[in-house]
């Protein structure tokens, strides 16, 4: 494109190209970036988002840089965009970190863990704690450069055909929840399964799966699980936060001129903003329509289980703290070290709030 | 500028004004912005945010819109920056839209007002609940367009030079707070005053001022109250957030090429999370300081305090929705609606796993 664009401007004016006018001709020439995404098209909040960070990146840079959408299978499996990135089939991937955790397991901490930081708390660690520069380490081994990009906020902590009165309740339950997460729900005693959110309806519906938890409301309404679960339990021990990412391909990235850059790192972070926005605005909407109209009750977990996650979290954690690659060990200590110091403003004066407007301002 | 850059492209290169470059040549042109601000210099967090804010859209447009900030005071005083952008003075001010109550009531609500939305709460209102809109049409009848472009996130409740164990502590004490947290002091028995932030210290210091509240800890700590006041409460019911705002004079804005538009609101977005991200860092590490290195006492508000300033803040709200300014009253209708939804996700969700992660997860 770059290139036709300047021939295109030599020949219909050879004395601007010596006058020295077509460098930033040059410099300005259109280029389009591919994006692929793990999510569904039109997912919402997450694929949204991607698909607004594309139009964000291509709006901004006045369609110098225009970003092309590619929905989860549409280029690459949803499981391949960090891949394709790096083999150079697409030059921007948008998904979460914690989906790459064979390549290191500290990329878990990029997305959120088991007890571990609010989206607050991430962002926190990540542009002022550190934590932006232990992730360009490791992704610096695939020669790419991720970029927060939204946040689902605390999850929802699962869907359940019966009430759960304690951790009896669980032994054996077939539960589907991913990752860490899942861990934590085996030290528990449920038997986890993993899949992907549309198989989740067809199991529950066949029996074949007892409960699962996906995001929150939001998602979660728009794929019916209210039809067969009527015990919706908060809050998700496992997701305090879901962070997406923004990948791209560093060389390429650093060829940008400098504005480029800017707008792409700009735009990553207004939309690590917005799709939180969006599932603050819309996951509560969501529940009210699950509650008010499909009958679901909202509960929540007994003291027991919240405890006992937490002993399965802090385990994982430690086994993260002692693990044999020293990069993952470092994350892991960068990553505690912060939440030791964030989690104090958090628990200690917005949770103090929060409790007082809930207690005493009713309106 | 534009003009000039114009017509020395067209002197060297006549050709390629004729072959239509110079279009290009002149919708790129530089323009450069004054943004006063309400801020001290170097403010931290605040005034800090909002020279990266500018330095932001410089850098992103490639300097085509370069945007020059000028603190409290140095074009204009500190409460006129709004009128300076009304007047033509600058093209963007940086403050706080609860400092133009005088223009209008409503404006209260884009800022922060007791025992009301926290920070996620608040953008999730802004941008998909129906608060932009309602803020536009506040600021068109001045010909300006506001946007979100930093919070602190729950400030601190105050400085104390005693503990306070109830109401009765607070009859007549000479407390600094300004605005409508004032209000809600007063209802609670306190004798308020405001002053700036710099007049503070020496009134605690001179004895003329028994007690308080300022931001939190990362702009405390800077203003040395620690040497007079040793209790230092938690958390503030009167501002659950302080928002800024980037205000820009609409017309010129509108005049902007549409890519210098995106420019200004994606940027102005990333200063959002960016100054939250500041404060969720730096107040806790800054509290670490007051507390290990300043003998500082941190304490609670008694329950009847929290529960007073409920009521009192429930009265001004009651007062807002009965305004006899139509606008004021629908701002305010959307802001409790708004708060009604959101808060069942924070106060049933996000406090729910924060209560856990403090009562379990010790690492």
């Amino acid at each position: 494109m770059e290139r036709r664009q300047f021939l295109k401007g030599a020949a219909v004016g050879g004395v601007a190209a010596a006058s020295g006018l077509a460098a930033p001709a040059i410099a300005q020439g259109n280029v389009t970036w591919r994006m692929v995404t793990t999510w569904p098209k039109n997912f919402p909040g997450l694929g949204v988002g991607a698909q607004r960070l594309a139009d964000r990146i291509t709006a901004a840079s006045g369609g110098r840089l225009t970003v092309q959408v590619f929905a989860a299978g549409e280029l690459v499996p949803p499981l391949q965009a960090l891949d394709a990135v790096i083999d150079g089939t697409a030059e921007m991937s948008h998904g979460a970190a914690y989906y790459w955790q064979n390549k290191s397991q500290g990329l878990s901490f990029f997305t959120g863990v088991p007890y571990g930081m609010t989206s607050r708390e991430l962002a926190a660690w990540i542009r002022y704690m550190g934590g932006q520069e232990l992730w360009d380490e490791i992704y610096d081994q695939f020669g790419v450069q991720g970029f927060l990009s939204g946040d689902t906020g605390t999850q929802a902590g699962g869907w359940f055909r019966n009430e759960i009165t304690g951790l009896s309740d669980l032994q054996g339950l077939r539960f589907r929840t991913p990752g860490l997460g899942g861990r934590v729900w085996e030290a528990l005693g449920a038997t986890v399964t993993n899949m992907a959110g549309g198989e989740i309806f067809p199991a529950l519906q066949a029996g074949t799966l007892d409960a699962a938890e996906f995001v929150g409301p939001y998602n979660d309404l728009a794929l019916g699980f209210y039809q067969i679960c009527k015990n919706y339990y908060f809050p998700s021990f496992n997701e305090p936060g879901l962070a997406t990412e923004l990948v791209v391909d560093k060389a390429k990235y650093q060829e940008l001129p400098s504005d480029l850059q800017a707008i792409v790192r700009d735009c990553s972070q207004a939309e690590y903003d917005q799709v939180a926005s969006d599932f603050y605005a819309n996951d509560p909407r969501a529940l009210q329509t699950l509650v008010n109209e499909h009958g679901v009750t909202v509960r929540y977990f007994p003291e027991e289980i919240l405890q006992a996650g937490a002993e399965a979290a802090k385990e994982i954690m430690q086994e993260l703290l002692d693990s044999s690659d020293p990069l993952t060990q470092r994350v892991t200590q960068s990553y505690v070290e912060a939440l030791r110091i964030v989690r104090t403003r958090t628990e200690q004066n917005d949770a103090r709030f929060i409790a007082a407007r809930e207690a005493y301002f009713d309106i």
